[in-house]
């Protein structure tokens, strides 16, 4: 099945201030001091308009695609000279967003980066928005939306699974179903349409009856489809847990304990400032930002019913509750409370703690720990993935998280519903033949088939520039 | 001239620990989340051994040098997808360090660049040290160590005018400077070597007077080039100018002309968020960094007392003051005295502000200005670039920024000052060739033809890593 020409896109697009074909340009890499900084830049004409940068335009202008050259940057207007850089040539269509394209490579110097993002603009470039590159990627029709979102969700994912995950959907999986999907449908598209074009053949909707199964294969693939993005959005986003329990019970040492053991910190690798990645863990390949409560309420706020409050704010919002009880002291009215408080929450894990220091056996329901010695550590690993995902969860390939295609899958598996309701009930064809077109419509929205403007200026906005 | 084989040098490191031939792996990017990531490897056989990480890994066990290809990553442990990126190789000689060397092209997700580089770990690569590429590419003798230095003297550029200077010494611009010195010292050298292998030929000292003049004129050369460091620390640096007088002389709004004036303010680009830099600006390629002194005394301290002890150190550590007095005001008691404390400071420019209001005209040793229309703006500007470089600054192109340069220059010219003692004096020839040879090795020390470990290892910690 063809794609639809995006020209009826781009019109969509207010075209007095959209040229997909300007040469736009931008920081592929973080804004900071470091050994190297990329500079990309797309568009018509983009190669020979950059290579008024260089002391030896030709070096640029006359590279074949994928090549690679060293060359020396000049200021277009002052003529100094700045940097010398390795550049990467693309050549359309064989290029990330279709058009002629160009990598820099420059030394990561703050004023040199400026230099060249304002050379580029004196030349004609544009700061490109975000996603703008793989916008322009979609309009040429070198990728579907689907893989579109893939690209925003492997920059952004939180975990390997996440990324391997995303991976998946950039290498097609979801367009390739969906495809499948309107392939499979094409056919009861075909006798609807036959139906209505030649009426007085009064062939009745019966005859649609021997595609029913085939429609219920379909709306099933759909929902089962929509189904991973409760999995997909954790693998991506990643849960919040927190740590409750009395003071004492080992909050603390069982917070040290699950980033202790968990080897892909990320606040591990060198270079990281961000204290809020300081408590993030990765379990199976789900992100898990840990709260220790003990901390809010111990620690950092002498006045005690402040520090409750904001406890209890945190557990509130997290959405696995990890319990603790001092095995040694046994469950005290207090931890009778407050489980019973919680034992509406689906996901709360009770810990048996200090069971090195050898307590009455743990009471049904409670994961023996020790803090001390690990033990007990792999069963309470396991509850937070089952916690996390639900049964069965985290098996599947592929896997959607995206909001915006649970959507149009449900509405298509809706709309469906509906079709095969109006099959078995003989309803008339044209009003079944509407249903079709609503579910042929969802799945085309999916791959950006059909699309509108607005859809594509909310989906890229939310990527990194030089994206 | 030939540089002495490296072998010296890297028996000199401690051999049992150092392999300068081993595989080494560095993010080259700043680390956090964009759209590109780069990964830098080089070392014998990384690109074999990286292979290990893609999918077909004959597409870069058999690509040439200078070439650019797409790959699908794996990770070498567990064989899952992790990314398509690009890969540029570069086969040894034709390469940065001169060893075999890749660099990847990631989407830029932090688990991502987290896998790679566990990846590249597991399969043998170990974390570059800060400057090891660049160290590297001198133990390869690709540059000798003034070019080195230059490749972090760019990246740490805090002005274009900085990082223009510093391309100058990466052409090689020391290096040639050095070695014309060096060339023409040697017949100098030869003689006094002749001299010592015959003495029974008698060769009177006198015999060295011929070389008198070259070796004066190399002696000023250094001398000379020693005393750009001054201008060429204050273009890497910048200086510090701090803004002072009394309550509505009008600071603040100087402080904000300042900053508006300057069209190249670091923080106007996207994405910074290091408040450190919001002051800086650039006057005629000089970075600066102004204090505005009013904030710190009467916005943030209201205790007055405390206000003022700050704005004093402020204004001590200040390579600059700007004393802004308020012209319909007239000069005060207090400016006087303050003016009096100053006046012993080389670099105190007087400011008499707000002659928009017609006030009477400024005393001498004032610059008009007034911070509403922006007159006098361009007078100010060259007292600044006056009050920074001191006179004729800033014209020349080669200009050194290395404290280790300097001071080996200064030797070898304090050397040489001995030798022309040394000739003129007719003192024998034996002690002329002990201060010759110490000019030399000067010489040979900054280039790099003769160093030790330690300078090199003090030399590259400074780097980035990747770098």
């Amino acid at each position: 099945m063809k794609m639809k020409p995006v020209l009826s896109i781009v019109s969509d697009m207010d075209s007095d201030s959209y040229n997909p074909d300007d040469m736009i340009a931008a920081l592929a890499t973080p804004w900071g001091q470091s050994a190297l900084a990329v500079i990309r830049i797309t568009g018509e004409g983009s190669i020979e308009a950059a290579a008024g940068l260089v002391d030896k335009p030709e070096k640029l202008t006359k590279a074949p695609g994928y090549s690679l050259i060293t060359v020396s940057l000049l200021h277009p207007v002052s003529g100094e000279g700045l940097d010398k850089a390795m550049a990467a040539v693309f050549r359309k269509p064989r290029s990330y967003t279709g058009q002629d394209s160009l990598e820099l490579y420059l030394h990561g110097s703050l004023p040199g980066i400026r230099w060249v993002m304002d050379g580029l603009r004196s030349l004609g470039f544009r700061d490109a928005s975000p996603g703008e590159f793989t916008l322009r990627a979609f309009l040429n029709r070198k990728i579907d939306l689907t893989r579109a979102e893939a690209v925003h969700e492997i920059v952004t994912s939180k975990s390997l699974k996440g990324q391997t995950l995303a991976l998946h959907r950039l290498a097609g999986g979801i367009e390739e179903r969906v495809r499948e999907a309107q392939t499979s449908l094409a056919g009861v598209v075909a006798a609807a349409e036959l139906q209505l074009d030649y009426p007085e053949e009064e062939i009745e909707v019966q005859g649609l009856r021997e595609y029913l199964e085939t429609v219920e294969l379909q709306k099933k693939r759909l929902e089962a489809l929509s189904a991973t993005f409760k999995v997909g959005k954790i693998f991506q986003e990643g849960v919040r847990a927190a740590i409750a329990g009395r003071t004492n019970a080992g909050k603390s040492a069982l917070f040290n304990l699950l980033l202790r053991e968990d080897r892909s910190i990320v606040s591990d690798f060198h270079g990281t400032t961000r204290d809020y990645i300081e408590s993030w863990i990765t379990v199976e390949g789900i992100p898990i930002s840990i709260f220790d409560t003990a901390g809010l309420r111990e620690a950092k706020h002498p006045v005690e019913a402040e520090g409750i409050k904001r406890s209890e704010k945190v557990i509130g919002a997290a959405h696995i509750v990890l319990y603790v009880v001092d095995g040694t002291a046994g469950l005290s009215p207090e931890d009778e409370q407050l489980l019973s408080e919680y034992a509406g929450r689906e996901n709360c894990i009770r810990i048996w703690n200090k069971i090195d220091l050898l307590p009455p056996p743990a009471p049904d329901g409670f994961i023996p720990l020790s803090t001390v010695t690990g033990e007990g550590f792999q069963e309470l690993e396991q509850a937070i993935v089952h916690a996390s995902l639900g049964k069965g969860g985290g098996t599947q390939e592929l896997v959607i998280d995206s909001a915006r295609q649970k959507d149009l899958l449900d509405k298509a598996a809706a709309a469906l519903a509906q079709v095969i309701n109006g099959i078995e009930n003989e309803m008339p064809v044209d009003a079944v033949a509407v249903d079709l077109k609503e579910a042929m419509d969802g799945l085309g929205e999916i791959t950006g088939e059909i699309t509108s403007a607005d859809i594509l200026n909310i989906m890229f906005s939310k990527f990194c520039v030089g994206k």
